[in-house]
């Protein structure tokens, strides 16, 4: 039972050591992460649709569980831009944005994606997250980075716009374009632009002057923080709010409130589907940040573990008001950097964050909405990079196939068409490559007993036997591939008499391969062929003798393929070039 | 075009040699098989729930298509058992049986079907069919049979009764037990016992009388036919239709009728998933009958150009008041015993009939549906068969895992759902096999070049080199399994300062396992350790020097893993048992 404890909850390895350096390490590190988390927690509600105050929740308990259930040291969890995204996109199917039960239903995608997640976890199926081949992430994550920074610029123009893909929003937006707010602009655009000054230039500005780098790096960080305090003052100073500037407005004070998913199976039926891709796709880059950090400590993480932490996290974050949460990259960076030693940062972190929810609430009634706009579309524009198009181009076509029509979906009809679509796409072609294995008719390389490709090696062939090597192990996607190639390769030998399959490249043979290689020896014995097989590996071996294959094999399983040849052509062939025709 | 032609059209090619004595041959088959088929077309259109009628007219105009566009010499295409239950299922959801929506909707389903079917030839998808595995096939159509064999004991027992999966149906049945009609349970009961004697005891008895074997197997082939008739006559004779036996009525006198399918987009959206099971069915049950057959005589079939006449009979079949049809198993070997040596033979069959159609339909009035519902449960019994299961336990337990679920899903919620899960788990239970591949950690065989897995040979290493062998293609599945294997071995080597990737057996590295090794790259040299490669297969290579992999790399590729070590260990350890420390 300990081994299982220590297992599942991991708090109680590093806590059991924790010290007052790491706890000093930790804190520094909260208070940055703090700072960078309330505008970033804002602004992703938004983006989900849902009210601000909900991005702070999401960020306090979710962490505080991660802390307990999590196995990276640096990970910071929270709401996500892509994530956000999908949680609109899923909820939006059901609810009206804005209603009650709008809210209810990202309560519910938080509580159903944290079983979801957790059940994977308990049951080991991180493999799952497989499914989502890296180019394929990539290109989703561009894609949903374009459709994120269209759908705020309603935000930033001051206009109403709505739409799941860039064909809806950008239509969307051209209709209302006529009704652009010049103040609403005036802060979006102003705010955009500081961002992205703040991004590139502030740190070699402020280390010009001197301020040592590290520090320089944390003062850019807490850019946003600026531009929400500047914009604050601006709207209340000049009233921006009656000339039809959208404000946050009133934002309960206090601690995240105590909420319950519904028990409805009607909106879990409704809601499965999404909240398995939310789940995967959130795991897929928690997992992938995790590691890389991880990395740089040569510390190690346990995938399945973080299953359990991510869905603790989302099940925390249905029962406190928050919605699907997820490792996020540029806050775990940041966390890492600033130091944090062990989880317990994070639950600084949710400290920090309780208290800005506490206490700074009212402040926020003047921040205008296309602040936060324009904070998204400056943290979501930095990731998109078409650069995958041309790597993949390069590098494979298939791959390159999978992004273009990931991106393509996921710009023309929403995000979890797309990423359904980059994993359809991807299984397809592995299908497809996997189902035409790499194959050869081999003869023996004149006085040797090495036999190699015909079409490459000038070797020696017998007109009475056909042995082909396949080089790939034998299973249900190219099993009829390999009945297909050896009854076409022997209806055009009518002198056959053997066909030997050279398996030493074979290095499992599932049921149907096993049935193929039946049909091939009954068909091929039909013809009056004989089958054999030559180098088959010791644990294939074992399997096919738990069968009645070998008793029914019309041929015989030869140990090399020199033996094989030697026996079938009846006669010693060692060195026997002189008596066989060479085939160039 | 001549050359696309012959391609397209395979009946330019037999067609220019058709002599007298192919003729002769075809007549002859084409009369034996004409006689089983009347029957046997009447029973599955009533096992579709069509009128009996439909069940010729998707054996003429289809099996003519078929002859132009087809491959196979002998195979006889038509309505089959389950590809009748399939479109019962699918058609039920979307209209009443016995409604004109209702075989409307089934003319439809053979419409899609075809122009599905003729795409996947034409765009040679026909690896698509790959995705069935053997014994998910072998446990769908064992499960499809005992689901028919119940659904037509309402017609022995002159119940109503209805369900597309075995509880509703047992349900339905129970609960209508009560009314059971005792004639038709009479006619129903003596016509299963008749046919099940004529399968198994009428040709030892016949061969027993001096008949020559070959006349026997038809005599016995043509028992179905003795049974219609026999009823046919007691029916009239006795007036079963007064005493409530069902009979099959006035069947419309004449050649097909020119029927159209629905063109509705709601339709062809609510029966588009049913098309594309009921083809991929079709198609690999077709595409297995066809290659055993032609494999005896030493004859080729093309999948592609199969899936283009399958679609061809199936849009056939919807102009001509058919259903969805495919190559039949019993029908295509009686067809070849009886010596079909062309596709002609399925002409004349067609011709033949046409000729029933057109004159021997007003016998049918008096045959009890009884009879029909007897002959279908006596042939769909002999497909079922679970040795399967027995079978693939001992052989793997992850393919029995397939199975199993295939059988249960079908049975508990009917055909489609079965076919979908039996795919999806093997794709799944493919996906988390090859997610896992073989991977050892190597050392050196002392005395010699070669190095085996440290945990089987008694090799040696060295703390400061890792050497991982990896037995498989690196691709998406198995990427980062790859990244976190290493991560763990490099983890819990604290002297580690070199990591060798020994790749002789990787024949493909795709886009994600590229960016992993990428990955595994730069997250070692995070912690100082150098990656290296050795071995890398030439293919391999050539597409890695199309990326900047090689040049950031911190270590090297080598040709020979001890080339490798050798440099690594800064000496050459050639025969250096001495030098090293054995590792047990």
């Amino acid at each position: 039972m300990p081994e299982l404890l220590r297992r599942y909850l991991p708090i109680l390895q590093w806590g059991r050591t924790y010290d007052r350096q790491q706890a000093g390490s930790d804190l520094l590190a909260a208070v940055i992460v703090t700072i960078m988390l309330v505008p970033q927690s804002l602004a992703y509600a938004l983006l989900a649709g849902l009210p601000a105050e909900m991005g702070i929740y999401a960020s306090i308990v979710p962490i505080l569980l991660y802390a307990v259930f999590g196995t990276s040291k640096a990970l910071a969890v929270g709401p996500v831009a892509v994530v956000s995204l999908m949680t609109a996109a899923a909820i939006g199917k059901i609810a009206v944005p804005g209603s009650a039960e709008y809210i209810a239903a990202a309560i519910t995608l938080a509580f159903l994606s944290g079983l979801m997640l957790m059940a994977l976890g308990l049951l080991q199926l991180g493999f799952l997250a497989n499914f989502l081949s890296h180019p394929v992430i990539a290109g989703f994550i561009t894609a949903s980075g374009i459709i994120i920074a269209t759908s705020q610029l309603k935000h930033v123009l001051g206009v109403p716009a709505e739409g799941h893909n860039l064909y809806e929003l950008a239509g969307s937006l051209l209709t209302h374009s006529g009704g652009l707010n010049p103040h609403t602009f005036l802060i979006g655009a102003i705010s955009a632009g500081f961002l992205f000054w703040v991004r590139k230039g502030l740190k070699p500005l402020l280390t010009g002057w001197g301020i040592p780098a590290r520090l320089a790096d944390v003062m850019a960080k807490a850019g946003p923080v600026g531009a929400v305090a500047l914009t604050i003052l601006a709207a209340w100073w000049f009233d921006l709010g009656s000339k039809g500037v959208a404000l946050v407005g009133d934002v309960p004070q206090g601690l995240p409130p105590l909420t319950m998913p519904v028990f409805s199976f009607d909106m879990w039926l409704a809601l499965a589907g999404s909240a398995m891709l939310i789940s995967v796709i959130g795991f897929v880059e928690s997992v992938s940040v995790a590691q890389t950090l991880a990395a740089r400590r040569r510390q190690r993480i346990d995938p399945d573990q973080e299953l359990i932490g991510l869905g603790a996290a989302n099940v925390g974050a249905a029962f406190s008001g928050g919605y699907p949460v997820t490792g996020g990259f540029a806050r775990s960076v940041v966390n890492f950097d600033a130091g944090a030693a062990t989880p317990a940062a994070g639950a600084f972190t949710a400290v920090g964050l309780a208290f800005a929810s506490l206490t700074l609430t009212p402040l926020l009634y003047f921040l205008p909405k296309a602040t936060l706009a324009a904070t998204i579309i400056v943290a979501v524009l930095s990731l998109v990079d078409f650069s995958i198009l041309k790597k993949t181009w390069i590098y494979s076509k298939a791959d390159f196939l999978a992004v273009a029509s990931t991106i393509l979906i996921t710009l023309g009809f929403g995000v979890e068409a797309g990423v359904t679509t980059g994993v359809l796409v991807s299984i397809l072609i592995h299908l497809y490559k996997s189902s035409r294995p790499h194959m050869a008719v081999v003869g023996q390389v004149p006085g040797t007993e090495y036999y190699r490709n015909v079409l490459r090696h000038k070797v020696i062939t017998d007109e009475h036997i056909l042995t082909v090597r396949v080089d790939e192990s034998l299973y249900f996607a190219n099993a009829r591939y390999l009945e297909d190639a050896i009854y076409d390769l022997a209806s055009r030998r009518p002198k056959l008499k053997h066909v030997i399959l050279m398996a030493p490249a074979i290095n499992a043979i599932d049921m149907s391969a096993l049935e193929s290689l039946e049909a091939i020896n009954e068909r091929l014995k039909a013809g009056g062929v004989t089958f054999h097989m030559s180098e088959v590996k010791g644990p294939v071996m074992d399997r096919l003798k738990r069968t009645d294959f070998l008793d029914e094999l019309t041929g015989k399983v030869f140990l090399s393929q020199h033996q094989a040849v030697s026996e079938l052509a009846g006669k010693p062939r060692r060195g026997g070039a002189a008596k066989s025709k060479p085939v160039g």
